[in-house]
């Protein structure tokens, strides 16, 4: 009998089929271009299923377009423990985000299929449907579809209800794609860090303690405009100068405030913008993220309060606006120390950090147990030509995926039902 | 025979000549477009030659297209005591911001005209062409004419010689309209305010110190994009978190260093301006003005200080490219000291102040000696449809201008030749 827990995955054949993978939609600079519903998402899927197949798996569509390949296990019965991630792409993305998750799943499945391993819950390796723009699949999974159509329109025009229906799901129906912890007792997301910390600190392994919650503002600064030559200092209410103050506010609050907070102003618009007129309005957006959402609360009155003793001070008048909320979702805890006792006794190093990006893990996280485990990504860069992860971090990560599945197998057999959420 | 020192102008005449002069390019809230060189512009520019012609003035048209009008003086070979402005507007533009210094000038013609005054020395009501733009009137009547055809082209692609030919003027002659203080011994510009220091104060007349020079310098910030979710705060080079500071100390520096300068950001571009991307370079302008150039370079210097303080702060880069640089023009001493005088007898409230913005009259002072009459403008607005004078506040500035021509019309007699420049 096989000892499972030697069970390795097979370095070469992950890379090969991240390679692979990468042709379809292959840019000039070791890119990608792979837009959701485009012809090249449609290629990858088609291939992706093919190597489900392959592997062992049954593979079905659900009216959300999320493809499911599903492992059988010793216990049909026994509630799915999954993995998978997403394989479109932003328009300029890398080979590694998204792909590494459901090829290391597919990996992993071909490993027990050549060792003739049967765990006692069936696997599933999910491929989420268009998780770079409107994470639909993912949603869908945890029945948080709450917009109608239009929102979820292409750019280009095309209609949810067409892109759906090329990928076989179907808008109308979409609502049956939900499901809840009785048929998914866990899921475990593999993904590249798309930060540098596991690089900074030499660490293979990130176990990540979950997905941050994140808040957006539209902020305005109303000042009066004036002619920059001939307005007196004393006699300004310059609205760039409260606007930079703002900035610093929002920069101070997050490197100062005890916490693992980040908070950015990406976005500023002066009006009218010329050289030689005192800007009498700006517009500026915030970005807040953290683990937990009482902090965050706490961070928006810490800025509320900054922003109105900016305003008295450059007698302007400052607003702020919410044009965004996602809660925080935490990673179970027994599944991170699943996680983190499969490094120790793999030997390889580890440290807990939060993902600060979202994925489809964050969704699914909302009906049933969710982990994810992060690999190094070179110079913390994602979402960009030079996104690099080395064949060896690869297969350290679908590793770690492989035993963190098996430990995981034997912990929820002795449950005698899913845990509920 | 007539007591000129009782001379005074008519009140209502002006008024009607400004409300007349503003039909032509009228917009619906009472305000102006006529822009240099269209169709209103001519027309106009017709309307103030028959005015000058029924004054007792000869016209001439130099090759820049300035409107000459000329009263003669008993000494014809005498230098000629000048004043003027500009009749072009802004694309939406008041009546008064140039044409009261225009028809002021011409009613000063009239009251001597009527009552059979002849001074000594010929009067000009000068016109000069496309101040709003260009300024290339009086910069050719200067000699200041360094840049190329290509330059002074408008906006909608017309040339510069097809606009000079279309009002009288001739490109390739341009050189021509040069002149010097042998020509014109003084100039004296009235003008609206386009600050509300006057009104604030409650002063009638405003006698100007000079008109500032200017800097403008672009400023480039590079710091490192990343994303906004994933990158930790210690782990940024946040080009928007570095221009806050900039803005912030250019703001400081003109308003905690002693004496009058302005300085101010006015236009700032964030690049890529992404709500969840921090941000990697900001391209942002300064302009800075000062009546005093040894001012202007050691404001500068403490720029360029807090500058590179910054950037070693933020580990960013930031460079800083001048890219205007117009010397400041001071009134002459003895003119001052003439308005002002006028100003006391009768009895009008004046202060002194810099002109913050530019006027023909800065191009002119770099060849003859210049002064600059101000009268308020209602909430210091120009370049508006909000502009406002009442006629009294324009006759008080007209009347100042009779006076000090009156005056400096006796000061220059006595003087065997013009002063050298």
């Amino acid at each position: 009998m096989t000892v499972i827990s030697m069970l390795s995955v097979n370095c070469d054949r992950l890379s090969r089929s991240l390679f692979q993978l990468a042709e379809i939609g292959k840019l000039p600079n070791e890119g990608v271009c792979r837009l959701a519903f485009s012809t090249e998402d449609m290629l990858a899927r088609q291939l992706v299923q093919s190597w489900m197949v392959e592997a062992g798996m049954t593979v079905r569509i659900d009216r959300a377009g999320n493809i499911i390949g599903r492992y059988a296990g010793r216990s049909e019965s026994a509630a799915a423990l999954a993995t998978g991630s997403h394989i479109d792409t932003v328009p300029v993305g890398g080979r590694y985000d998204g792909c590494l998750g459901v090829l290391a799943g597919i990996e992993m499945v071909r490993v027990l299929q050549e060792n003739n391993v049967r765990l006692h819950h069936p696997i599933e390796v999910i491929v989420f449907t268009d998780e770079e723009r409107s994470v639909i699949g993912a949603k869908a999974m945890a029945g948080e579809i709450q917009e109608g159509p239009d929102y979820y329109a292409r750019l280009d025009g095309t209609s949810i209800q067409t892109c759906l229906s090329k990928i076989g799901g179907a808008w109308s129906q979409i609502a049956t794609a939900k499901r809840d912890h009785t048929e998914v007792a866990a899921f475990v997301e593999l993904h590249v860090e798309q930060g540098g910390v596991l690089e900074n600190m030499g660490t293979a392994i990130g176990v990540v303690d979950g997905i941050v919650g994140q808040y957006r503002f539209a902020v305005t600064v109303v000042g009066r405009m004036n002619h920059a030559g001939t307005t007196p200092m004393n006699m300004r209410k310059d609205a760039l100068v409260a606007a930079a103050q703002v900035v610093l506010a929002v920069n101070k609050i997050a490197v100062e405030t005890p916490g693992e907070q980040v908070a950015t102003v990406g976005c500023l618009n002066v009006s009218p913008n010329a050289t030689n007129t005192v800007p009498g309005r700006v517009d500026l957006r915030i970005d807040l993220r953290d683990l937990s959402q009482a902090h965050l609360e706490f961070l928006v009155t810490l800025m509320e309060k900054e922003f109105a003793a900016i305003a008295t001070a450059t007698d302007t008048q400052i607003t702020m606006r919410e044009t965004l909320h996602i809660l925080p979702t935490l990673a179970a805890p027994h599944i991170k120390e699943t996680i983190q006792e499969v490094c120790e006794k793999a030997g390889l190093s580890y440290l807990h950090l939060p993902s600060r990006a979202g994925h489809d893990a964050q969704e699914i996280g909302r009906f049933t147990e969710m982990g994810m485990i992060f690999v190094p990504s070179r110079d913390g860069l994602s979402h960009s030509e030079a996104e690099y992860t080395s064949p060896e971090q690869c297969a350290q990560g679908a590793n770690v995926l492989l035993q963190t599945f098996l430990e995981l197998d034997r912990r929820y057999a002795i449950r005698p039902t899913a845990p509920s959420k």
